[in-house]
């Protein structure tokens, strides 16, 4: 096939692209090929067929009470005055007895032992008449012969587990685990040893994590993943591959190979062993999907980037899956938020965007974060999902947006939200915040320092790094909040000092110096996105040294972190760039020092109190241990403030 | 010991004893002592340590479109007028290369298949300048190397999988499952035989299928319960089984023995293998806990009735397990709702009310379900907790309350919320209705036919399920909904016609013979409550004859159910009783009949489409059919409907 010839069909909305698969596909009656297991095993599956009480719970009468069980109609004469004596033992008017037992035949009442004396040895007296069946849990009282127990199609929690133990299910019929085949193919595919750790894929080798998503989600929705061995990008092989599965499983997945590409075999395959039935849905990430059915059965081509493939199959396995157990898919807690960033889309696209979400000041504030469908990071850092539907022109700051919680409601309320400057300390105060104080996290954006004080004024962050170098004055940060903050009570909060300086290759090449060598034409430079703080420093830098931006080459390339220009540097992209030592060090490039700054947290002053937590982390020996041996900190000063 | 020398410890609030336990209990830090597994078995898990990424990802500079790779200089002149040429194959200016593929060295820029025209064979024509690093994913886009990727005490999600396989994490340190020993306790424990699910207790014993519910709570918190065989009532055996639990276990749990009675052992052995340091909990269910410690680890006794044990369970085991973890608790998802019905409590003592919540008109309203400590059926069939904090005195309707959901929102929200008078046949239609409609449910409050139609009228249900005879007209329900409804526009919707009579022993031992018998001195009659459309039958029919109710002996014991009626004759406790045939049969009683009668659900007319999918189930031949199964009833006109 020439590289042209392969058109998608027609693209199809989410939603119309899930009914005409759900239309094909053969969605058996759960209770039709069902497991029996023992119930104690049960929580979490779905229960294939409704269950009625074998026996009624209690099944006997039973004492509520520890105490004596006694006949109503003995006691029904007694009074503090005339007091009723029951002889116990043998041929007796009373039984001792204790919550749970057995009321004896001819007994209908107890009478608890706090109400009972004992005068003497095998006796007890009574002042105060037994109403029948008093302290008696009665036959059925939990739950009664023949009634429903569970209906079909719930998913057993541990209390349903104890209800039909309770009712004399001992053992109980269950859905069958959808088995869903997970076949990763492409030459390019790399599988870590087992057991090795340390292993290190080979260039141009991709590290086959996408199936292996796949199948916790699989899991987590309650069907049985079936990973194969990874299929090379050749279309017979990933027939045979396919076929096999179909005979096995429930739904085949096929990842990647579903786009339009040379080496895209999944749609061409899927056509040929059944139906192709979508090629391409409207949703970003998530386009190159394609679906279609064999022999009943569903055969799911998903995108290869991951989040592409997380957001394909959230629409189309899911429900699959969620179908085959007979229940409905659970949706996301959601809450209403605040928009911290201008969010840009396509008319004509459904779209996922990741975003982290916080709570500040009793609002929630939710701020995109990467948007690359490449970016499995951005899914595992996100506290959320924003869904904008195709017909909306993206969204501006500041507008209310319902958001798909990704993390527990709890941990949302009790994060910790920075929009600022990028620091790699910051990932340590986030892992001891963690380590001291469970159940808080600290969710950070790069924004650089100015964006950051920007988005702190409007309320959407809890504080925000800066190291912002006003020239006039020489002082760091201050200047800037009291023109950008104005009337604004603010604290900084000292973080730490640290050196910034040049990356350039391991051995320093070509031999760079300093400021100066900015400027040489054989080099090729990588900047800091305007507003960061080390783009401050450069411009500042560059005036006072007189040399004309334009005169540096690759000025105009901007990077959003010092790990993103150090990366730049070691991949060859560029020659030299400017940034903090840690980031260097992290990624064994040679650092010339230029000078030290501070770099301090942006705190609202009546806002110190909500990360009191935050604080005495920054201030331990625990922490300026940590960030003085990451190389390039200075953390003798961590924790003092000063107003602005 | 004699039966009243023990006594509680004074009694504590549950945070008080929560943090006595606490203050004593050693939680070492989750890293000493941690499983290192393979990330991709670790969904769930915690991690213990950091993670930081030990490559960038992508590791390396690839195409991110299929296309062609190019160097940018080369391009710069390119435009419509002057096509730039570029040469494939050997020594080439131009690489094919699809998505993923390695950038060869040399190269700076892909250009997309669709703007590269083939001309003629192993050559490329490009109209327009490429910019550097186009369409190159560069090294480190996703995460760069030495960037935090996990925070320690994280539980991680299949998301956190991708992001750590990515970072060439292909094993990861979790903390430990925190093991928890369950240990049963109790002479009349008895449990069912494994693989027989017909096996039936013997009278007197006590299914054990508490610990079942702990173990399953146990995995949903993360620790990996340990289940011991029961031990009996006696100290020294319980003694012997929780010394060898604390060598094995982080936690060990005894249950039940715990309150202060003759055979409750928990106290005295927690305190001679340790310290005893709260006995007794102010809080209903789940007074009778005791809390202790030895070696440095928790030592808890827990209450015996099931909804008590899960009560203590989740105010002391859950934090345990949790702290051991290094992880905060999650709290259930909480809704406002307004409150269905009355609510008791006494003050001094907190309290965790069992409800029911649907949302009904777009207000959620929570109706109380059973509140016996006993009926671990009402933990499985609510879909909320209502706490009461110690120093309120109960709650009137209407009030405004905070509720825990049991039940996913989306669940609660698809819930059909009926309030009425209770009938077999809701249990078919509930079956149904998740077979047919997954994700809905149908949450029934028996609250007799009166009670129900109140309840609709205040908005609190979508539908009450009524059969109530107006002896004057012979009329059943609609003159009731006129005149407790008045001037609102219901519908009725026939459900089934259903036989009443008398509920008498197997084979009639009395040959009770019609209503008349009921004035018998001889036999002893069970009632049900006020309000419910059978005792508005009983009262109009013993007027006609001219029996006063006095002359029914047990006139004043009332139950609240067909079943609750049935289950008292079955077991002796009355000799005869007035309901529909259906329980009757249920439970194996002689059945004599007296009348037939519509059932009906009241229907506010405009909320007629909120129930459709109900409807559309109780006009199937699949309902009629199993409705006609039960005996008693006639389904030839469900469905039909008329207006009041």
């Amino acid at each position: 096939m020439s590289r042209r010839d392969y058109r998608y069909l027609k693209m199809m909305e989410p939603d119309a692209a899930w009914a005409a698969l759900r239309g094909r596909v053969t969605v058996p009656d759960p209770a039709e090929d069902d497991d029996e297991i023992a119930t104690a095993d049960a929580a979490g599956r779905v229960s294939s067929r409704p269950v009625f009480a074998r026996i009624s719970s209690p099944h006997y009468h039973g004492a509520a009470m520890d105490g004596f069980a006694v006949r109503s109609e003995a006691t029904r004469e007694a009074s503090e005055a005339r007091p009723v004596r029951l002889r116990l033992g043998d041929d007796a008017d009373a039984v001792a007895l204790d919550t749970g037992d057995l009321l004896p035949a001819g007994f209908d009442a107890v009478v608890m032992v706090e109400h009972a004396h004992e005068p003497c040895e095998g006796m007890i007296e009574i002042v105060k008449s037994v109403p029948p069946w008093q302290h008696v849990r009665l036959t059925g009282e939990d739950v009664v012969q023949g009634e429903l127990v569970v209906p079909r199609g719930k998913r057993l929690t541990a209390f349903d587990l104890g209800a039909l133990l309770a009712a004399g299910a001992a053992r109980v019929r269950v859905a069958r685990r959808p088995r869903v085949a997970l076949i990763p193919t492409g030459d390019e595919l790399w599988e870590p040893p087992v057991g090795d750790g340390s292993a290190t894929p080979p260039t141009g080798a991709v590290i086959e994590f996408n199936t292996r998503v796949l199948a916790a989600l699989v899991v987590e929705w309650g069907g049985e993943p079936v990973r194969l061995p990874p299929v090379r990008d050749d279309a017979r092989a990933l027939e045979g591959a396919v076929t096999a599965a179909l005979d096995a499983c429930d739904v085949v997945v096929i990842n990647a190979g579903s786009s339009a590409g040379r080496d895209d075999h999944a749609p061409s395959v899927i056509a040929r062993l059944g139906e192709l039935l979508v090629h391409g849905v409207n949703v970003m990430p998530g386009k190159p999907t394609a679906l279609g059915v064999a022999r009943g059965k569903a055969l799911l081509g998903l995108p290869g980037y991951p989040v592409s493939t997380v957001v394909a199959a959230e629409l189309f396995l899911q429900p699959l899956v969620c179908a085959l157990l007979g229940v409905a898919p659970v949706t996301r807690p959601s809450v209403r938020a605040t928009l911290g960033r201008k969010v840009p889309s396509k008319v004509g696209h459904a779209e996922v965007v990741r975003v982290q979400v916080g709570k500040v000041a009793g609002r929630y504030v939710a701020t995109p974060v990467a948007r690359g469908a490449g970016v499995i990071t951005s899914l595992s850092r996100a506290s959320g999902l924003l869904r904008l539907p195709p017909g909306v022109e993206g969204l501006e700051a500041g507008a209310e947006v319902s958001i798909e919680l990704l993390a527990p409601r709890d941990t949302v309320d009790a994060t910790l939200v920075h929009v600022g400057s990028h620091d790699l300390t910051l990932d340590l105060l986030h892992d001891l915040l963690r380590a001291h104080y469970p159940g808080r996290a600290l969710s950070s954006v790069n924004a650089g320092s100015l964006g950051g004080l920007l988005a702190l004024g409007r309320g959407e962050c809890h504080f925000s790094g800066a190291h912002l170098l006003d020239p006039e004055s020489g002082d760091y940060t201050a200047p800037y909040v009291r023109r950008y903050l104005p009337g604004r009570d603010v604290t900084l909060v000292h973080l730490v000092r640290r050196e910034q300086g040049l990356y350039v290759a391991h051995r320093n090449p070509h031999c760079v110096r300093g400021w100066r060598d900015l400027a040489r034409s054989d080099l090729r430079f990588v900047n800091r996105q305007r507003g960061a703080g080390t783009r401050v420093l450069l411009d500042a830098r560059l005036r006072e040294l007189g040399v004309d931006s334009d005169a540096v080459r690759g000025y105009e390339r901007e990077e959003h972190t010092h790990m993103a220009v150090a990366v730049a540097v070691a991949s060859g992209v560029a020659d030299i760039g400017l940034g903090i030592r840690a980031a260097a060090q992290a990624l064994g490039l040679h650092f010339v020092p230029l000078e030290w700054e501070p770099y301090e947290l942006c705190v609202p002053t009546g806002g110190l109190a909500d990360i009191e937590p935050l604080l005495a982390i920054i201030r331990s020996a625990e922490f300026r241990l940590a960030a003085e041996a990451l190389g390039g900190y200075d953390a003798s000063r961590s924790g003092e403030t000063r107003s602005v």
